[in-house]
C-alpha cells in the first residue's frame, strides 16, 4: 500500500527566519505536524509520511516583508527577510491520485504560515499515478487542428463582441459574417454564458445554423467555443446540446467552476475544452503569493484542458511580454503522456501582434484571438480576419510589416487604425 | 426577460489613474466593452447591459504600486497612486443566477487590468434570484446543534492528529478515546481524505463503530466531519457511505473542489457541510489583491456551506485577531433567507483561547477546535476536552482564567503546558 512515488513542489519563499527553517515548517505543516508534538506522531509514522525538504537555494533578501502578518523567531524585530527557492517532496500515498487532495497538500494552509512573508508555488511534479487517474487533454493541438480544419499555421480567431447584450438577430448576423469571412475560430466572451435574456439552447441553435450554412458552401466548419461555464448539470447539458448540434468546442472558466468540476466535465466531454483563466490574475499577480503559471498549466492539462489562455504580446493587461512568452513555452513543453495543450494568445491583439508573437515565441501552434482587432477593422470583419492572416504571413516570411502592408490593403488599413507595428 | 435586479460589488482599489476613471474601466471591461469601440455596441445595448459605477470614495494614496504591471495614462511616469473604495452594479440579466458566471463578472479579468495597481473584492450583494437558485446551508447553526446534541454553548472539537499516517488500529483507539471523552465534534485533517494506505470506506467503518459504541453508552453521538474532498463521484460516494453508516457531517476543502462542485454536493447532501478554507490564504493575504472574507463567506453560504473556518484568536497563522473577529462577525450576520453558517475557530487553540474568543466575539455560536490543545494535553485527551470546557466556563462566568484554574485541575495543567493565558 505504501508507494515510493513522490510529489515535488517548488516554492518561491520570503521569510523572516532562515530559509532552511522555513522549508522545514512547510514540510511539517503540510504533512505530519501540528503546533505541538502530539502522541502517536511516532518516528515510524514520520518516516513514512513526512514531507522532505529536497533543496534550498538562497536568491536574495529584502528589508521589508512582501505580505503582512509574518513573525520572526520569538517575535524579535526583523530587519532582513531571506528570499529563495525551496523544493519539498510529499509521499504520494499521503494524498493519492487526486487533484483536490494534491492541492490541500502543496497549496493549502501553508499560505497562511506566519513564518513566511512570501510564498508562491512555482512548479509541481506528479508521479505516474496521476496520469493513470487523469487522462489529460482529449484533443490537444492535433485534435483541435483536425476539428478546426487548420492543418498548419496559427488558428485565427475572435471573440463575440460586444461581450454582453447582442440580440439573437444581431448574433446571427455577426456569426454569419464571421463564418463567411473564413475565420478559423470564434469564442463566446467569458462574461456571456447562459444569460436569462438569451438562453443557451437558442444561442446554439442560431450559431450552429449559421456555421453549418457557411460550411456547406465553403467545406470548412468554423470552430465555435460555446461558453458552458455554469453549475455542473447545466455544464453537462450545455455540452450535450453543442455536441448534438454538431458544434466542435466548449469553453469553461476554470476558476468559476473549479478543479473537480473541470475533471468531471473532461470525463464526459466529447469536444475540446477551451480553458479560460479569468480570475487567474488575482492568483498570480503578486510575485510572492499564489501560483506561477508553470505549475498552473500542469494542473489544467492534468484536469483535461485542450486550449489555455496565456495573454498575448503587448496585451492590454498588466502582464509583461516576457511573462506571456514564458507561459506559452510552458504550454508547449511536454507534460505527461502527450498531454498537449494549445496556448491561446489574446487581449489587445490585432494584425501587427502576429509579428511580435512569432518573433518572440517561434511557434505557430497557437490560437490567436483578436476581438476588437478583427471586429473593429475599418472595413469590417472579413477584412479584419484577412489583416490577421497577412500579419502572420509577414511574420513567417520575415518581411517588415510596413513593407508587407504596402501590397496588402487589409493589413495597411489595420495599421492605420490600430497603431504602428 | 430583462429583470431590473442588480448585483453589487464593492472593491478596494489602488490606481495610477483617477479613481473615477478606474471605476469606469472596471464597469466597462466587465460588461459591454473591449479595448476599442466595436460595431453593435449601441446605446440601447449599453443602457440594458452596462455595469454602472455607483460609488467612488477616496481613502488615501501611495507613492508606489502594490502590484506590478500597472500603467498610468499614456504611459506617463506615476508618482502617486490613488486608493479608495468603488461600488459597481451589474445587471442581473447579464449573468443569471449562477455563482460561476457571477464570478466571471465580479472577479474575472479585472484583476489583470493595467489601470489598477491593487484590486480586491470587498463585498457583494446578490438579488433574490440567487436565493431561489441556491438553497444555502441545509443545517446551519441550529441543525448542527441538533445533530451534535449541543443545545447551547460552544461546540468543542478537535482534529485527528497526526494529520497523516495513523494506522487503522491507531485511529480506532484515538476515536474511542475521543468518543469516551464527551467531546462534541471531531474532524479529519484537510490533508487526510482518501489516501491509498487507508481507504475512506474503512475509515468510515472504523470511526462509526467507535462512535456508535460510545453513543450507546452515553446517549450522545459525537459529530465527526469526514473529509470527502475529492473528485465529484468520489465525493458523492463518500457522502453516501457516511450517511449510510449513520455519520452526521462531511467536510470539504472548498478551493480544492471549487464552487460548482460545492453547489452540486449541496444539492445531493443530507449532512452538514463543514467548509474548510485551505488555500484561502493565497487569495486574501495581500490587502490589495484577491477577496475579502466578507464577500467570500457570502459565496460559501450561497453554495451551501454549514460550517466555515475563520481561524482563531492568537492563531499560529499570519492573521490578526482583529481580522478573525471580523470574519466571525461576518459569519454571524444575517444573509439570504436564513442562510446561517457556524464559524469554526481553529489553529493554535487551547483552553485559554476560550477567554479571548468570548471576550472578543461575544458569542457561543462557534465550533471551537483545538488540535494539539486537546490531543497533547499532559493528562490525555479527556483532560484536554475538559480543559476546553473549563476555559469556556471561566469565559462565560467572567472569572479570571488563573483564578478558575485554581479549582480546575485540567485547566491548570493546560495552562502549565501551553503557556499563560
Amino acid at each position: 500500500m505504501m508507494s515510493s512515488s513522490k510529489v515535488y513542489a517548488t516554492y518561491r519563499v520570503q521569510t523572516p527566519i532562515s530559509l532552511e527553517l522555513a522549508a522545514e515548517m512547510i514540510a511539517t505543516e503540510q504533512s505530519t505536524g501540528t503546533f505541538v508534538h502530539v502522541p502517536g506522531e511516532t518516528d515510524e509514522l514520520r518516516a513514512l509520511h513526512r514531507a522532505t525538504v529536497e533543496r534550498v537555494v538562497q536568491t536574495g533578501s529584502a528589508t521589508s516583508p512582501a505580505l503582512p502578518g509574518s513573525r520572526g523567531a520569538k517575535n524579535e524585530i526583523v530587519t532582513e527577510y531571506q528570499e529563495g527557492e525551496v523544493t519539498v517532496s510529499f509521499p504520494y500515498h499521503n494524498m493519492g491520485a487526486s487533484i483536490p487532495n494534491l492541492l490541500a497538500a502543496v497549496a493549502g494552509n501553508l499560505y497562511e504560515l506566519s513564518q513566511l512573508s512570501g510564498i508562491r508555488l512555482m512548479d509541481i511534479e506528479v508521479p505516474e499515478e496521476f496520469f493513470d487517474r487523469y487522462k489529460g487533454p482529449k484533443f490537444g493541438i492535433s485534435g483541435t487542428r483536425q476539428l478546426a480544419g487548420v492543418e498548419s499555421g496559427p488558428i485565427i480567431g475572435t471573440i463575440v463582441k460586444p461581450s454582453i447584450g447582442l440580440s439573437p438577430d444581431n448574433l446571427r448576423m455577426l456569426v454569419r459574417e464571421l463564418a463567411a469571412s473564413g475565420i478559423d475560430f470564434v469564442k463566446d466572451d467569458e462574461l456571456n454564458a447562459n444569460p436569462p435574456y438569451f438562453p443557451f439552447a437558442e444561442k446554439v441553435r442560431i450559431v450552429m445554423e449559421e456555421i453549418h450554412r457557411a460550411a456547406d458552401k465553403t467545406g470548412k466548419q468554423m470552430m465555435y467555443a460555446f461558453n458552458i461555464t455554469g453549475d455542473i448539470e447545466e455544464m453537462l447539458t450545455h455540452h450535450d446540446e453543442v455536441l448534438k448540434s454538431g458544434g466542435t468546442c466548449v469553453m469553461v472558466s476554470i476558476h468559476s467552476v473549479g478543479w473537480a468540476a473541470l475533471a468531471y466535465l473532461r470525463e464526459r466531454c466529447e469536444l475540446p475544452i477551451h480553458g479560460h483563466r479569468n480570475q487567474w490574475g488575482w492568483m498570480t499577480r503578486h510575485p510572492l503569493l499564489g501560483m506561477e503559471f508553470r505549475a498552473y498549466q500542469k494542473l489544467c492539462r492534468l484536469a483535461g484542458v485542450d486550449h489555455l489562455h496565456t495573454n498575448g504580446m503587448d496585451n492590454k493587461f498588466y502582464e509583461s511580454n516576457e511573462s506571456v512568452a514564458k507561459s506559452v513555452r510552458d504550454c508547449l513543453t511536454a507534460f505527461g503522456p502527450g498531454y498537449d495543450v494549445m496556448p491561446v494568445l489574446s487581449s489587445g491583439q490585432w494584425a501587427a501582434s502576429a509579428v511580435k508573437s512569432y518573433q518572440t515565441l517561434g511557434t505557430v501552434d497557437v490560437i490567436h484571438l483578436a476581438g476588437g482587432g478583427i471586429m473593429a477593422h475599418p472595413d469590417g470583419v472579413t477584412a479584419g480576419v484577412e489583416s490577421m492572416r497577412q500579419g502572420w504571413e509577414a511574420a513567417l516570411s520575415g518581411q517588415a510589416l510596413d513593407e508587407y502592408a504596402k501590397t496588402h490593403q487589409e493589413l495597411n488599413r489595420a495599421i492605420a487604425k490600430f497603431g504602428r507595428a
